[in-house]
């Protein structure tokens, strides 16, 4: 079994995934991202999904359980890098991401995370 | 065939590898990456390999000559995430990585990036 890679920078840890997700990689993922939030405190997520060709509905609840996860864990998930194609089988698939952020890139998904941050801290 | 998706973030492309290199796959990061330095003018190149248990003298290969084509298109190249094992058996087997530059992780490896920067910038 692959396990896929968290790297950090700063308080935001960068998944890419890449390779089609299986029930056991993707616990371990959920597993390994909610150790990782809590080890670093980290404040946000970014998930690039830009290699995947397909988002079915696996995928789509795996998204949204992750970003649940951090959620409580206070901590922000962005999903970036979505294939065009991917989002328009999405929506023609009925799946619409319930609860998960979507960023066009990275540098975006960043800049979401920022701002994010800085709502929060403005709303204490 | 898959393809490895390159991150950028700002100035830096970040590329993670998680599945094990064939020659396809190898070939196709080299001008990939070639062509997202050109397109985006990066000035360094982070490539995580984690994921990896074993690098053999293939992937060294592949390493040193992503470096290489980088350093051409005025771009630095630093490979993090390392695992101690892969650094012990490189060693064993008298692989050096000759002309790759190595980081602890990737926040140690954006540090160098922006030495390397400021070094550069300096000698102007």
């Amino acid at each position: 079994m692959n396990r896929i890679p968290i790297l950090r920078m700063g308080d935001i840890l960068l998944v890419t995934i890449q390779v089609d997700m299986e029930d056991q990689t993707a616990l371990a993922l959920q597993d390994d991202l909610a150790s990782r939030i809590s080890d670093t405190s980290a404040r946000g997520v970014l998930i690039d999904i830009s290699a995947l060709e397909i988002v079915d509905s696996f995928v789509g609840r795996m998204l949204a359980s992750i970003s649940g996860i951090a959620r409580i864990l206070d901590a922000t998930t962005v999903v970036v890098g979505m294939q065009p194609a991917v989002a328009i089988t999405l929506v023609e698939l009925g799946l619409s991401l319930t609860g998960v952020r979507t960023a066009l890139n990275v540098e975006r998904g960043m800049d979401l995370l920022a701002s994010a941050r800085r709502g929060r801290a403005l709303a204490r």
